[in-house]
């Protein structure tokens, strides 16, 4: 996309309402925008598909969790500590700036102009490192780089700013609360519940589609930078991340773009083309459950109508990974600013069930059971009741169940205790008498583990804005005309019905037709002003409307309509009696335009 | 609904994970809920059922506006100063209370205990009222039934408090803001962007369906009062509210309950079963937008499940309406708790186009053209450059723009003026001569009004319990086996397939089917647990999953299953080739079980 057609695409979605700044008429505020109804639409159709190829194909659970979210749960999350972007600040205006992202923007200025080879290797490897760096780090490059402020004035050093928005709940003693940063602690909460509706079975995973809000240091870049966003994520709780994955073979032959870490530190070009399982073979991929939501998710981002060759999945440098991530894996698109991430693809280990476990004092685990019973040496215990009694009275049976119930971690201190007389449990020390310790062979039929947890993560805002750019063009020899080129899933409209002409005889008929489609639930525009039809086309053509049909006079008496094809302009005459089975088949894409000819 | 029933309902939504209270695991925040898989889900059909049915159907613009919401904004709307309910604290434990609520639960209890009619009916009367009262009349009814705590403690004197959620947006200079509490200022935002997109003509709605907040001072009842919630709102922008609806004939004759105010200030019934033609004739109902839509709304909520007879429309006293509201009937539905509000439909007059139009400095009117030309003297004005450019130089393009494009208003104080030689106009005293105005009779095409908004409201959270105390029932001689019989586009999920026995030939079968349903986005459960099959289809009746089929030895050789329905449990044979059609067929209710046997 040129700067031409970058200026053309704005236009037509200002022009068209696809979206605007929010609070607009009050000079709006930045880093929130408004969808009108071409863009909301949009986003519905992204995100019924969305459903239908994960949640429905994957048998996922879907829940709807709640945006205010009390303060300890995002502390025990780490939220409240780590979720924090370094901040600079212009020392002579005070304007607040993202430390990475004012470092990237001025390095790749350098990069775009120098021709010496080696300052561009140079700088291109400090520059795919930014984002990862510490507040040390950061501040070292700014001196070395000398990187000022947009107004050329030096920076401050710079410091943590957390991204949460914070407000409190309740009417007295009011309790603290964020807006949530991610719908991904949702979805951890729910944990047990999901499980159980599994009925204790791993793998299985539960989505979640709904707003997260960050307080952005700077947004800017329209849709993609932003303050309060709509996610699409998926927690998929497995048992072993090396395990192998039931539909593997369905991703194991599909060709992806692949940018590891090594070859980002290195300055390296990206993989082209690798198939999924060549990958994992080589061990550029970990392990096969990122290859397969690498691979789901591609397939995704091609069903709603993004250009394959402009997405490469890129691997997270160790120091950019989130504070809960073993590993990550980012959906990149190409887009006029540049590559941009639209989802992310990150192993999250047990860490999340792990520390909401502790600080809540659930029990997050699941019993995995072996496949065959495996043969163990363990130690198991019975209490002393006669000992425990006369000694202990009331406290006997609290001290009974603590002793037959204790960990084996708990058993082997006790074990090393024994031959000073006495053990310790629940603070009190015990005669070494009151206890019945033995280490035996025992049949083990599985174990209780921390499931690990994978997580794509999609952007449901930066994928609408890429689709918009990847679907944008201008008719050959018309500047003046532009086009989207929507697949009839992700088209805001699906169809315009229209008369030839302003008369009342193809007006009851237009009437008509439309009241029908609407009625079998098809979206259908009208456009019943004076002006030529050829005008019309064009308007219909601006927000993407895939078939478009005509009343003339002919369809009076031969009971046929002109059915017109957006990209190719092809029209055909159809009968009025098939209009709705017609355009539902090809909106469902089960039959092409081409065959109906 | 029973005591019994509405026990065993609250189980089976817990059981099944319908919803649960959010961060259980850290023992809740209240007013907090998540929807888990099957309410998420039920959400969704809602949902696509409400957009089908209005925007689609209506030709609204639907939009997706943003949950924060900069301070100036709802200054504006009024909401800082007024979107407030009056608290009351326990004197005692300090704990708080809604007013209306406590004395309308106490009110209640003495109205369900006493026999004498008189007292009866003035307890009544006045807790019709209780929800519209001043802080005074509040105090005083207090005061004059001897209203306590939950606790039996004295009340505090009542106070508003404020229910929205506050925050700050930015690192620096951080500007206040709010929550958004209802989902409607975000497309009063968007009025002139919509407004354009119809091509300047009115009637035509904007929808929105969105999170909102409210910072409740007592929630309760589960997903009925809680602190966020959807809202599925239209506003719907008109010329004159008493003009003739389009498509009134689709409502005219529909039976609906009305509770007219009057009716419910003298403790009278409701009607039952009047049609909306007759009471827009007796004027029960004020106009026909408001009938269009109280018959449009009463269609929706039962194409989604809920049983007529449980509804009703009441209108708000004159004293219970919002700031905002000129008119209002609230669609409320019988639930185990008694009538409860879950629609509005309000009659905003202009109110919030002339707010924000007057707080932001943006025009916000519509140019209505008269059908004919209207004949009507008035001014116009010329100015007299000669004298201007001497006397005023530079600024006498700027006194020529003010002097012709002044308003009717102003030249009537202009032409007050002008006997005394002089004029005021942008604060200058100009001389008479400067100004040429004449009074004419003048063909006049139109005209700027504000539009009137007509607004229904739905709370999406409050259906969705609705629609599973009206679904929700158990099995004849069987309380242990509870079902749902939603309707099959609201039903969590579409169909169940299963094998007889767990073997692997049958199991073949059971994948095959599925995974070709899932593949044209049908949700489809399995069970491949050990039990028996009674056992599952219990399982499934208890989420109202409304088609099992289920794969057997026979169907090895007749390629045929058993296809159960869940509320006649008839069971019938069909063939495997044609179950995509047949389920997909009763699942869009394109065919009626019956029929097929």
């Amino acid at each position: 996309m040129d700067k031409k057609e970058k200026v053309a695409l704005e236009n037509a979605l200002t022009r068209r309402f696809f979206l605007a700044p929010a609070f607009e008429i009050y000079q709006g505020v930045a880093g929130l925008y408004d969808l009108g109804p071409c863009g909301a639409q949009i986003r519905q159709n992204l995100i019924s598909q969305w459903r239908s190829h994960f949640v429905v194909n994957e048998d996922l659970q879907e829940v709807c969790c709640t945006c205010l979210v009390p303060e300890q749960v995002l502390i025990a999350s780490g939220h409240v500590a780590k979720f924090a972007d370094l901040m600079v600040k212009d020392t002579a205006t005070g304007e607040c700036y993202r430390a990475d992202k004012i470092v990237e923007e001025q390095l790749q200025k350098r990069i775009d102009a120098t021709t010496d080879a080696a300052l561009k290797h140079e700088l291109q490897t400090v520059f795919n490192q930014v984002d990862g760096l510490s507040q040390a780090e950061t501040d070292k490059v700014i001196t070395d780089y000398k990187i000022t402020s947009e107004a050329g004035n030096p920076l401050s050093p710079c410091f943590p700013f957390n991204l949460m928005f914070q407000t409190t709940i309740g009417p007295s003693n009011p309790q603290k609360a964020y807006l949530r940063p991610e719908t991904a602690q949702g979805i951890f909460m729910n944990f047990k519940r999901g499980f159980e509706q599994a009925r204790g079975q791993l793998p299985f995973g539960i989505a979640q589609i709904g707003t997260a809000f960050r307080n952005e240091i700077a947004p800017r870049n329209g849709l993609l930078r932003v303050r309060e966003f709509e996610q699409a994520e998926i927690e998929y709780f497995i048992k072993d991340r090396y395990e192998s994955v039931k539909n593997f073979h369905e991703v194991k032959d599909m060709k992806v773009n692949l940018f590891s870490y090594q070859q980002q530190l290195n300055g390296e070009d990206y993989y082209h083309d690798i198939t999924i399982g060549e990958a994992i073979e080589k061990k550029i991929i970990n392990h096969e459950y990122l290859g397969y939501f690498i691979g789901r998710c591609q397939q995704f981002l091609v069903s709603v109508g993004l250009d394959v060759t402009k997405l490469r999945f890129r691997q997270h440098l160790p120091k950019q990974l989130a504070h809960y991530a073993k590993d990550c894996w980012d959906c990149d698109c190409m887009l006029y600013c540049g590559w941009t991430e639209i989802v992310g693809i990150a192993d999250r280990s047990a860490y999340d069930l792990q520390v909401h476990s502790k600080a809540s004092g659930t029990d997050m685990s699941a019993f995995v059971k072996y496949d065959t019973p495996v043969q163990k040496e363990l130690f198991s215990a019975k209490a002393v009741m006669k000992i425990l009694a006369k000694e202990f009275k009331q406290n006997a049976q609290a001290l009974k169940q603590a002793i037959e119930t204790a960990s084996q971690e708990e058993y082997e201190r006790i074990s090393n205790e024994l031959p000073t007389g006495k053990f310790t449990i629940l603070g009190l020390q015990l005669p070494a008498e009151s206890i019945q310790l033995v280490k035996a062979m025992q049949s083990v039929h599985g174990e209780s583990i921390t499931p690990i947890v994978i997580e794509p993560s999609f952007g449901i805002g930066r994928i609408i804005y890429s689709i918009l750019e990847h679907s944008f063009y201008m008719r050959e020899n018309d500047e003046m005309r532009t086009v989207f080129k929507f697949n009839p899933t992700i088209a805001p409209c699906k169809c315009a019905v229209i008369s030839l002409m302003q008369k009342d005889e193809l007006e009851t008929v237009t009437t008509q037709l439309i009241r029908q489609l609407r009625k079998i639930g098809i979206s259908c525009k009208s456009d019943d002003s004076g002006v030529q039809i050829g005008k019309k086309y064009a308007r219909f053509d601006e927000i993407g409307i895939p078939y478009i049909v005509t009343v003339d006079f002919d369809s009076l008496t031969d009971k046929k309509v002109t059915l017109r094809e957006r990209d190719s302009m092809a029209q055909i005459r159809i009968d009025i009696a098939t209009i709705n089975q017609t355009i539902n088949d090809l909106v469902q894409g089960y039959v092409k335009f081409e065959e109906l000819k």
